[in-house]
């Protein structure tokens, strides 16, 4: 038995999991005006949808995330799925009360289509002639996944980052199928700092000669460009003072500078490892799709203010920020509270204390998972 | 007569000036141990050194800046010198009461010897063969320019952002010749987030197929990597607040979105042209080995504290940050200022309010030359 094995049989572990696909052949309206589809969905389920189907949790994944939010795939598994410290028996998200479901997003490369996927009508990858999509596309996806699976009414969404976007658009779009909306680390709409970031981890990946206009799939990968990409977001991710904590100006096995480009301190080699390991799991045209995708979201332009965007939902919400996080600061956050409360929606607060940036609804999970159980119980069956 | 022939003839502007340069054939001791030389320093200077020649300033350049501090170099010229606003008749650096140099930095690519300059032993640029340079080294060329020039003591040195880090090693190394240093929007020493974006601009750089291990003289540039390294750059030289004063979410010649991958937002443009243009005017090896110099910057590591360095200065200090500014963020100036206090040094400290980020150090400059005119007239003749 391996160490890793042990890990899935934990008692507060969903053990051993799969991913699941869920294919409708009908198209969807794109928010663009265009029709897309077939469309293939990843997702997973931990614990079980109850009789009265009213047990249901929709968990969404940020930038990066897929389908496998908590769990290993098999005993020799060496991580867990990217939420598993809230997922399981008695944690936040509670596998013995509610029926967690968790779907790649729509233009992902994790199972779900998205540019690396067949296109049926050419036998050959999308590619770029995959549609732009946005968050609403990606939630009127799930929204389908939700339908299949035959429930009505979702006792909560809950995303960080991406994730609490979508949460948003859930919320917005499909009132009467929401009974709350759990919002972290998030924003209504990305920044001019935000699509800057974005801009130039696009400008990476389209600049590597590799990426060819996105025809790379039977080719070398535009590998530089996307590891690019991905240190730069890695940057934005933490904060001055968990990179100064983890790293300082400490030097990568050695004692004395030796003047050269190699690899001199530990944050070069930690930015180097986080961009080369991407490349190997996740596709460049889905980055660029992403992160459009994200650019183009902005709640209050959209529905003329947040106030009229949140006017029709019924849920009631739950809004987490990080002090450290200066990707989606904690002011951000309380804008959307700000304007539930101005139209006496129910609205739960909690800004916290946290050293790790924006990466902390990853990783700041105790004082998280203590507001997001609480808030669950409060929320009628 | 011309718009800018006119913009050359203001009452307060130095006017049309000309980059001279000064050659030495003996060879400099690096940091990292090595001999190098001969190197060539460009140099400008406004103003005029008095008998006593005790009326003399150094102004120090950041990463991009060079050797044109003020004024044109022609009638026809569009831009004025870098530092402009606080250099001419009346202005914080008062060309009526003083005479200011600046030269461009050893490793530069604006006149002084760097890595695009050719090495006399081969004919061929140098390239990689370009030795590591730090700060220090930087300092000791500029030395060997104001022995040059026949000047004993500096009545004031001072720089922003990596120019702050020179005017720093300046009175460490040189006590006897500063009388005061002028510290702006500067770090004693590069932070972790500081390093990590450098070296994600290094690998966008070193990625460039084109970069071909610094070997590109005679073939194509790596454009598209230095443009990127600069765009980067750019983000964090700019706070959130200017960023969205500047450009918010607006989009760029269009009024609705059109979802493809060319430019939807105004900072994309912005961006764009930033590296674009960059490439035009810098040398991406010096790039490399310029931001390398700081990386490598650590004041309290080489000298065992902050105070210790300082102990032997006997110039008086006048440190100035700006609010928004996180790249090197007040926290890092309040450090020195304290280091200074608690040694006895003189030292004033102003922390501007500013919207500007780090860049404020070039633009701020109402508030910023009131604080350095003062200050200059209080140091000793």
């Amino acid at each position: 038995m391996t160490i890793e094995h042990n890990l899935a049989n934990q008692n507060d572990s969903v053990g051993i999991v799969e991913t699941k696909y869920f294919n409708f052949e009908e198209k969807i309206k794109l928010e663009n005006g265009l029709e897309f589809g077939p469309i293939t969905v990843a997702y997973e389920t931990y614990g079980k949808l109850n009789e009265a189907k009213d047990n249901a949790i929709l968990v969404l994944h940020a930038l990066s995330g897929d389908a496998h939010a908590a769990g290993y795939h098999s005993s020799e598994d060496k991580h867990s799925g990217w939420w598993d410290d809230m997922i399981g028996p008695g944690k936040a998200f509670d596998t013995d009360k509610y029926f967690i479901i968790c779907s790649n997003i729509l233009g992902g490369c994790k199972g779900t289509t998205g540019p690396a996927s067949v296109n049926p009508e050419t036998g050959k990858p999308y590619g770029l002639t995959f549609p732009m999509i946005t968050l609403e596309d990606m939630v009127k996806v799930q929204k389908k996944l939700v339908d299949y699976l035959g429930i009505e009414s979702l006792l909560s969404i809950a995303g960080g980052s991406m994730g609490g976007m979508q949460a948003m658009e859930w919320a917005i779009n499909y009132p009467e199928m929401v009974r709350s909306a759990i919002i972290i680390a998030s924003t209504s709409r990305l920044s001019a700092q935000g699509i800057a970031f974005n801009e130039v981890g696009r400008n990476a990946i389209i600049s590597d000669p590799n990426w060819k206009d996105g025809n790379y799939y039977d080719s070398e990968l535009p590998a530089r460009g996307l590891a690019i990409a991905r240190m730069i977001g890695h940057i934005t991710y933490l904060s001055e003072e968990s990179m100064h904590q983890k790293f300082g100006r400490k030097l990568q096995n050695k004692t004395e500078l030796d003047f050269n480009f190699d690899i001199n301190f530990q944050v070069e080699s930690y930015l180097r490892y986080q961009g080369k390991s991407f490349v190997d799991r996740f596709d460049a045209n889905s980055y660029l799709y992403i992160t459009k995708a994200m650019d183009y979201f902005d709640i209050p332009q959209k529905y003329g203010s947040l106030a009229k965007a949140f006017e029709k939902c019924k849920a009631k919400f739950l809004v987490i920020s990080f002090s450290s996080d200066w990707l989606f600061p904690p002011k951000q956050s309380k804008d959307i509270v700000k304007a539930l409360m101005r139209i006496d929606k129910e609205v739960t607060y909690c800004d916290i204390e946290s050293p790790y940036g924006h990466d902390a609804f990853l990783l700041e999970y105790k004082q998280q998972a203590k507001m997001v159980k609480g808030f669950l119980k409060s929320v009628k069956r």
